[in-house]
């Protein structure tokens, strides 16, 4: 049994993290530390009112000093900044850190310059930091220390792609397009004008900029065009992916990359050639759904991939993260292990 | 032809307005002044980016002295204290002020000390404000300077209710029980976490806050108890209204006054007993949709009001207030005067 | 361990209902059966595509003969009709019947004549059925063969109004007004023109028609008026009760009342005084959440009561009962029963 | 003044031609006629109830002998085989037809027998026909007799891609890529599970099933690879377009092109280079909305583009199409020709 920690836990993706912690049967104690915008200790459910009842622990602001000397994982749902910030001094007290930031997802720091606009303060420690994708990068998740969770665009897109372009089906020279659609709460709690209910509505943003581009480039291999999309509902991201083919490959090849893959990975569901994924169907699961389609006489493929951005694109695989790291069976606290 | 200024829109209500005086064709001039949050002039379609080309006027930060010596109309969509303190200067610059807020809506100006929370600063001027709900009180409005308008939820309540209560057939010492639910855009344009995309949900609000039951109870004469509730869409209002009837009241007696109330209001539609309103059906039109069934035997009548809170309930009433004041057709700038 | 049926899996009741036992502790067999719509046999996901990958069961037509001889519980998600006929034979496979439609929830055989336009075919075992609502009707339900579940909006209600009338706290001549909306998955899975995503909006519908009243005043035991209306989301009911009190009834009354009817009753969550529910805020759990505000110098409460239709108004429920019955903790399968 | 008959105004998108045309000033005759799935005659607001008390007309079953002899034009929005079954009896009587289904969007009639599964009843009539995206192909449509006018996607994909195309700035050999959303009312009135409020989520159809392809090929002139999707909303469409130009154009060259095109055409709106459009901005409008930006480095421009698929996609456009026809401005009964 293991005693956790959450930063952040008032947020979007750190209340639905608590909600999976507090419930699950490898850990025994939780402590819950807030963004400190206001002063003060809450319960739980101040932030996430459907768990009234449901979650025992205070969330209070943080301070190192409060952090228990028995804590064996802190997750880290906090600024880039912050996560890359205090690291060095939360693995002085805890056994290993779980970030769902992207302060730890590469081991370039220039990347932090070029794309996050700060320089990484702690770039020595990129290097041993584990990238938090577990279907395409299990090794090393298993004793790390550091863990950089993938974010919840990139792993739906990675996903899609990366059993395609590392089998050498895609055609060389063309760019896979990522057209890609959020739920609201990928935009956070905070209160702004472009998420009032009466503001949202389909519409593209971040066009042409390209801060997710170079961490779906490292997972696949190939460069690409990535567009997101603001959706009006509130969770779930579904991206569309449009792939040209090499020469000679066919929709049995496509199928079996896809196929060998996944087979032993419960948390990617193939629908198969012909069959689509819908956001609501993944929503509140902490599945990835792909299925896709293949015009052999183009060498046309287009791949649908559909996550819920708060679970499998954040919470969900930080605790498919942890599991690994100590050993649980990858869906513990996520499905049951056993079902009728 | 009339040159009119609006002040406020940049809001939600006062976008509308814009974009329906804008096409009005009794309206040759046009002013538009924002809240004045952000500073500088900006192009109409900043604010209400469907109105894009259809909106000449620019909208600048108000000052009294921008406001042309030709000016006819103020139309006010300010805060409420911002109208009590300045209509008397702006009745110095332009013959008639319509305020959409509730500035000029009671006589009884210690209302304002006890429901609004402010001294009203122009005590005298609330005698001589007409009150704008067409239906209800036609009088005065024809050669009125000043006209306070009625609220959203208040017009849908009232015009369910004034007919039946002032024709004697409601059950006295019974309380009409006004259960209503608005769209988010009641709420206004600015950012706040309670009307943030993912927190939006149907759930009651000002429990027991009587702000709204005073003016209420002015329009129909009798007490009454008003809960009103938030909505997951846009815009809209439906108000369900539970009255007891006197003892013999019938279906037709029921049928009869409502008839004889809006018989010649092209605003109001009567679905008739049995038909009933819904809010999808009155957005983004100027009318108020009234159904309603009587069970004789328990002497219970359930009337259902809806319309569009930033139109009916808002903007439109201005203008139909507007028309009347100047002669023109009630429907002018807001329903087609023929159709085939 | 106990195998169990489910008939009707293929409507959006029996779907949840499905889910929540395929993963129970105590369930180790499962058969499912669809309405017979359709022909043949079908993967579960092919109802409820969120749960590929979870239920192992395939869904067929129903036949009495397919069931299994060691089936410990029937449970029904059918018509009323259905329900009411075939509880006999199913009785001579099965310990326990556990029908979630109204076939027998009233003991008094002519309500199916007046409200739900039929004959009961089977009025003997009416009277031998236990009535499904754990929280107001605890007793008799753990050694109950046949069990008639509370519906949604019924459950809603009578939890809000019980521990008031009970406790004789209400004005006597004034009827308790239930003023409810419910999410489109309360009008179940066939395609309709009104459930149309283009069509629903929120409108009142069945208005004085009193098939929900006679089961709320059987459990409240006071003659009520109940408005349904439907909401533009998908699943939930938000309840507002409207009531009056006795002449000296205080604020403490009330609170008392609701906290010693729900102080050890985990899937009500009594929110207090002055907080009110949220229909966000009980999707996808188990819980009934109650708020409330009483104005003391008016005699006037108001109740607020919201629960997932599908959940606490119908799936959920069904399980507390079958809980209960098997001497299984209230929330084994709902909830987790110890949590961090 | 012209009389005109609308059959199909039972639907969508004849419900909302309806309401144009029946406020139209150059309008006096308004015959409507339903799809005959209902027998009998209903007033108008049986199928859009927004509309009640502005549209005079009744909507009855269509039969030939009922088209007033007086008729000017007919609007047909019916099924594709109905139009291209009935047009030559329907021009004996009318001087137009303006066909919003795709009975005669192709002059090569094998298109109906690939993609449309129909032979064409009249062939010859198909290189009489004028096709009606205006903005792209002015030519005819003033003396035309029979208009068949585009579709809701292509006119949103075409008005994006064919300036650029046809001003040779996109490089041969890559497809363009259409991503585009709708909302639900482009899958019509008819009762489907697959529109249920319950089950509508983001997700794709249609896939490589390519009849908008040949549409919008024949408008760019370049093979595209088309995707439509199903969004959670009730109208307007959203295409995401990814584009690679020739070598050597600039900014410059996208923005000129977008701009000579449609700088004199009121109802497509240019944002500009990174000004981008979104669904609600074009709803209950009749413009076609464009923002777009480029990435010089690659070569890879993305345009968006937005419309209201009942509008501009469907019903404003067939009065677009009218208003040239017979010499009006092409604004007349959609835009205010002056505002202030």
């Amino acid at each position: 049994m293991l005693n956790v920690a959450v930063l952040g836990a008032s947020g979007y993706v750190g209340a639905e993290l608590t909600q999976i912690l507090a419930a699950h049967p490898q850990v025994s104690g939780l402590q819950l530390f807030h963004s400190g915008e206001q002063p003060g200790q809450f319960p739980f459910h101040h932030f996430q009112a459907r768990s009234r009842g449901q979650v025992a622990a205070p969330v209070e602001p943080f301070s190192p000093e409060k952090l228990s000397d028995f804590t064996d994982v802190v997750f880290l749902c906090t600024p880039h900044e912050f996560a890359a910030d205090h690291t060095p001094e939360l693995l002085k007290k805890a056994k290993v850190v779980i970030d769902l930031s992207a302060g730890f997802r590469f081991s370039d720091a220039s990347i932090y310059q070029q794309y996050y606009g700060f320089t990484h303060p702690n770039p020595d420690l990129l290097g041993k930091a584990v990238y938090g994708l577990p279907e395409l990068n299990a090794d090393g998740l298993n004793n790390a220390t550091l863990i950089g969770c993938a974010g919840c665009y990139v792993t739906a897109a990675s996903l899609a792609i990366a059993p395609l372009s590392k089998n050498g089906l895609l055609k060389s020279g063309t760019l896979p397009i990522i057209s890609a659609t959020s739920g609201v709460s990928g935009a956070g709690r905070k209160a702004q004008v472009s998420t009032h209910f009466c503001e949202v509505s389909l519409t593209p943003y971040g066009v042409q900029n390209h801060r997710h581009q170079p961490e779906i480039e490292k997972n696949v291999g190939v460069p690409v065009v990535f567009q997101p999309h603001l959706g009006n509902y509130k969770r779930g991201i579904l991206a569309s992916v449009y792939l040209f083919t090499n020469n000679g490959v066919t929709a049995t090849d496509i199928d079996q990359a896809l196929n060998k893959a996944y087979e032993n990975q419960p948390m990617v569901r193939l629908l198969g050639a012909g069959q689509y994924p819908a956001v609501q169907h993944v929503e509140n699961t902490p599945f990835c759904d792909l299925g896709w389609r293949f015009d052999e006489a183009r060498g046309q493929l287009t791949v649908f991939s559909a996550l819920d951005n708060l679970l499998k694109g954040a919470a969900s695989q930080a605790v498919q993260c942890f599991n690994i790291r100590f050993g649980f069976d990858m869906r513990t606290g996520l499905l049951p292990l056993e079902h009728a």
